[in-house]
């Protein structure tokens, strides 16, 4: 099946979608958890300046029986049922939800219909996409790892391993909150410069990394391998993060079992997951 | 209130309980997470070589209405509910359980209800008390951080940061495994002694740690610290943990950002969960 999300001359019946300026035109179509004032969390689709919610995609009875699956995942609170699917499926979603969205489809829903599958992003608030059981924060970058390496190491900023495996550690999945959510400074132990002793207090070296979060498609059973080429497999979409750290606290603690309470004071997330399908054309 | 459930005198109506070599006398009671073959997971209570089934106990109505908090943790597939309330309310819940499978108490349940409350322990699957969002590894003995700092560090095991503050990284939650679930030996990256560049292959330095694990009681909001005096209302109950390790692959991953794929292929947790309450006897 030829997938057209892409195409640059689709068009949708959101007027919002079509401005120039919009980071939601019909062709990104990423996924989220959004909730009403007083509501339970919920998914949707940002498109244009609405959200396309996929609970009430569901209750129109706007996918067929062949979404059966799709369908108990849509309706769930958070993303992580979905991400669960094999990727095949969440691309047939998508396709489904481009026809749904797509001026001058015939199988796009009615006028009357469309007003209850729409939501203004203004009135809804963002939650984490997913709930997240553990993530990993790679090195990914070989300028980053010898531009940090240098803040604690100078003479040393890259170690041998890094070009031969991927260095990474586990932040702390229960510190992640949704971007805009406000970040506490934390307090903790650092060695101010020629002291023999560390001090407590606030941190006083406040930084932040700007990140690529995957959120990773199905799953695999502990001890079973994934290969190499079947990597794509298992991604289900991109987010962007941000890593904040205290690099005083980090100096002190990190030696040798690496950060933690200078990475642990929260860790924001995007709320909208932008899916590798629409990611294609830009590879 | 008195908390008499470790009175050494008590005797349960259970008969394996007054077994001298049972692990789960009265004045035990740990909690933990169970199902029947082809059954959902419940919560109970070791008692003997019994379970006391809470969800069954919950359906009896043994519980009164001042317990409405406790009675929905108790019928939850596995207890986060319970580990989030006030650490009180665990302990109000123990007394009772404590009343009802005690010999002699009037409030005890009579014979026929007793067999709808029980199911022997070999008849039962174990899995993991909780869903583990985040677990954190620390570094709790001296002894054991200078015995393994010397298997990476012979000149320099022990770091002075050691003294100061409690040492810790994020283990992965999410390869958590109840105890005698099969672990697979690992593949990775080791470099050979004199070696200028690592082999990859099985791990052929598979290590374990005895390790002891708690489980979190109650919550704190993100940026609000608990004070060292209120720490013990955050405790909920101890278990035993291994710490499988591929010393190898830890080895050559480890610096700077700790232990990663070494220590990822299973860790394995004991299934019953002895609460603080039950250890105050042996401070």
């Amino acid at each position: 099946m030829i997938d057209h999300t892409h195409d640059p001359a689709l068009r949708s019946w959101v007027p919002s979608a079509q401005q120039p300026d919009t980071d939601f035109p019909i062709q990104n179509l990423p996924f989220g958890v959004f909730s009403r004032a007083g509501g339970s969390t919920r998914i949707g689709v940002a498109i244009g300046a609405e959200i396309l919610d996929l609970h009430a995609v569901v209750d129109e009875g706007l996918l067929d029986s062949s979404f059966r699956d799709v369908t108990r995942a849509c309706t769930a609170p958070a993303l992580n049922t979905l991400m669960g699917l094999p990727r095949a499926r969440v691309t047939a979603l998508r396709q489904r939800i481009s026809m749904l969205l797509r001026e001058g489809e015939a199988s796009a829903p009615a006028e009357p219909i469309r007003a209850r599958l729409l939501l203004p992003q203004r009135d809804a608030s963002m939650h984490l996409p997913a709930d997240v059981g553990d993530y990993t924060d790679f090195y990914a970058s070989v300028h980053h790892a010898t531009n940090v390496g240098r803040l604690f190491r100078p003479d040393n900023p890259l170690l041998p391993n890094y070009k031969w495996v991927p260095i990474g550690y586990h932040g702390r999945a229960s510190s992640l909150v949704p971007t805009g959510t406000a970040v506490t400074r934390p307090s903790g132990q650092r060695l101010p410069p020629g002291a023999s002793a560390p001090v407590f207090g606030p941190s006083v070296s406040l930084d932040y990394e700007l990140e690529l979060g995957a959120f990773i498609a199905g799953g695999n059973a502990l001890g079973t391998p994934v290969p190499i080429d079947r990597a794509e497999d298992h991604l289900f979409g991109l987010c962007v993060v941000n890593d904040w750290s205290a690099r005083d606290i980090q100096a002190w603690e990190y030696q040798p079992l690496g950060p933690f309470l200078g990475k642990n004071f929260g860790t924001t997330v995007s709320p909208w997951v932008v899916t590798i399908d629409a990611l294609e054309p830009f590879r």
